[in-house]
């Protein structure tokens, strides 16, 4: 049975920590194996590449047909039928629009003592885009990691995707050329990371790897980050929803259940002030469970990392307990989840009122689905625009300007002990050398 | 003698590649110790944190001296001269006055389809601060961490700086206060890290820790990032100058060595079009390097790193290398130099002009001074507001709206066989269940 907690239970906040402190850790038993894979494509090249593409995923490539050509783009993506293409062409278009309110502001002005002043923003050079092959292989998460980064102006937006056994996915090719991606490898796992990351023969480098992978794709990314850019390491996926007894308790657990089936780690909490409502719930949980296509996979997420609270007044304690579990989707069923939005802080993304699944976000709302799990909203973002851009500030000083600032400056530098950076100010204005006792 | 490079040497190309190639390789030999000391502090908290305190500062501490009281701290501070204090103070109201400008603007609309769309921004609640004991302890280190996370609206900012032999530094005391730093705590190293990122019985755990340190601590820093945020691991410090010969070699020559008096692995290059003019500079290097009082460290950080390049046309060529180069810090000295910086892409910050020498960017510019290193501004930026600061998506549908949007949706859903996800739209827009097909 799923886990039930209470806040009027006096050992409520002793299972509260226990269902925070339960989430998984980070895997890193694979990271010695990656370790050998990277070194061994930084060494070799495409050669290393073909050989663990022809091991891992049974496809023999050249260095001729590790890139996918045109033709066999389109005619995979012209496979996929109609209706889902219209259905992903909304979903690229709301995706797009949302996220040029993202484009930043740059920043110039002159301060009143002539200082000139400015922060600029430029998108990165080049992207690596991983996909996920097999049944991971989400056209939607292609949409939401390639749409941000040519609303960026990346130049060149390139992705690898493996395809074991040959099999070549119609879905993400479509995904892949409404957002406008300008490459296709058809390679995986860390061979692939390490291909975007150190440049092959015929893979150039790239400056920022993003996307989903497994255990071995996550380690790679770690461990190539520094060389490249990378964005969050995702851990399971979650969902909170703050709901009171006026909804209908087969609609949230549906809500429940789209996040569950992700994976049998994912968790999925309910945060009520009706414990008949709860009851309610749960039970709407297990009729759902009957029919749907993944329950197995549902229900032990479910009964592993799920969780129903229920609370005296949701006003007044639903927010710290979303805020310690800062959660990756909160969804707020409840008359006025304005107000209640207000009052939290930390959560990677909102669904608002009765009428928005938190799944209609992972596809067609526009905001991005890719966010912070593990509590990552206290301190980190979903991702978006931003983080295909970098700033750069910019300072101009004419002598006047120097003049005015240019002493604190000498101060600061003599009293850190730095010499070269008071020289580089002091002769300019002409200002005595430091004293004998700085200089010894 | 420093590298001399001239593009119309055959193999500028290949002594090109070999100077970016040369910066220095993360070191992960402290990996091991790190993480024994950081599973300690977790396990013993305060006791662990005051036996290394003891072993590796000499500092015996209990419980109630682990945190500087504000006596101690005001006595420290008291201790500044009044013209250092001054400039700290002009300092601080700078870099204040720079960042609020990138306080973020939040996004709210409702599109066409009635959905109501948004991006909202909030503070992280705790964010540790590391400041270096000993000769690397830096006030406006202090001041460039500390400013934007206050700027931000972060409500607790607690630093720790170690105290070696029980020396207490009152220029780093006197910025804590000046920055608004919320409480002290005296310890430092991998135990500091641990201290902030767990919390122990005395110390608060923090969402996010910034700050320099050395390879214990960025070790510790990259082994707890999960558990909370951390800022970028920096590297040794770069300046690239791009200098035309109408510059006073002595001015130039100070330029490079303020930031190769950081480091011995610190890097000063210099593109110029004039062969002449490179000479004297490098002549006026020598001069500089015979009275400063770090030049021990300047010069072997200039022969072992530094480097001039001389091209035919900076106007064409200059941008080109200085992209690859991606510096932490550029100077454009030259006439037009609003020009030139319009034509890079890749700079952590640029200082335009003859008149705005880098170190008074390091000090009293405004703009932040903790910027990537090791060409991280291909894909990063500098320290800001920003980054004490997480965005949430909202999105919110009244029936009308998800009627329009959910069918696309839905079939996403069935597409990618996430059965749950139809459903928790469907059930809201009685559409019928998933095809018998999808639903096996």
């Amino acid at each position: 049975m799923v886990a039930e907690l209470n806040t009027a239970d006096p050992a409520f906040d002793e299972a509260f920590a226990g269902l925070l402190a339960a989430r998984a850790e980070f895997d890193t038993s694979v990271d010695p194996v990656v370790a050998e894979i990277l070194a061994d494509v930084r060494a070799r090249g495409d050669q290393a590449v073909i050989d663990y593409t022809q091991r891992f995923d049974r496809v023999h490539l050249t260095t001729h047909t590790l890139r996918l050509d045109d033709e066999t783009i389109d005619d995979a993506a012209g496979r996929v039928d109609p209706e889902t293409l219209a259905a992903l062409n909304t979903a690229s278009e709301r995706i797009t629009r949302f996220h040029e309110h993202q484009r930043p502001t740059d920043i110039a002005f002159t301060d009143p003592t002539g200082v000139r002043l400015g922060q600029r923003h430029t998108p990165v050079d080049a992207v690596g885009l991983y996909v996920p092959g097999g049944t991971a292989a989400y056209p939607s998460s292609v949409l939401m990691n390639a749409i941000p980064a040519k609303v960026a102006g990346v130049e060149r937006l390139t992705m690898v995707v493996p395809t074991p056994d040959g099999v070549i996915n119609p879905l993400v090719m479509a995904a892949a050329r409404l957002a406008g991606v300008d490459e296709i490898f058809r390679i995986g796992g860390a061979q692939a990371v390490g291909a975007l990351a150190y440049g092959t023969g015929t893979i150039a480098p790239v400056d920022k790897i993003v996307g989903p992978g497994n255990a071995y794709v996550a380690s790679a990314k770690k461990q190539v980050f520094g060389t490249v850019g990378i964005d969050m390491i995702a851990g399971p996926s979650e969902i909170l929803v703050v709901a009171d007894r006026d909804n209908d308790p087969a609609w949230i657990a549906a809500d429940l259940l789209s996040q569950a089936e992700h994976d049998e780690a994912a968790q999925a909490i309910l945060i009520t002030d009706d414990a008949a409502f709860a009851r309610a719930v749960a039970e709407a949980v297990e009729g759902h469970l009957r029919t749907l296509p993944r329950s197995a996979i549902a229900a032990e997420s479910w009964r592993r990392h799920g969780a129903l609270i229920v609370v005296e007044d949701l006003d007044e304690q639903a927010p710290p307990l979303v805020d310690a579990i800062a959660p990756e989707h909160l969804e707020l069923a409840v008359a006025d989840p304005d107000a209640l939005a207000a009052r939290v802080r930390h959560a990677g993304a909102i669904f608002l009122g009765r009428h928005t699944p938190e799944a209609v976000g992972d596809y067609v709302g526009g905001p991005n689905h890719v966010l912070p799990t593990s509590r990552g909203a206290r301190f980190s973002s979903g991702l978006g625009v931003l983080d295909f851009m970098k700033r750069t500030t910019l300072l101009g000083c004419d002598a006047n300007a120097l003049a005015t600032i240019g002493p604190s400056a000498v101060r600061l530098a003599q009293a850190e002990g730095l010499g070269a950076h008071g020289l580089s100010v002091a002769i300019r204005l002409n200002m005595p050398r430091e004293r004998p006792a700085d200089a010894g």
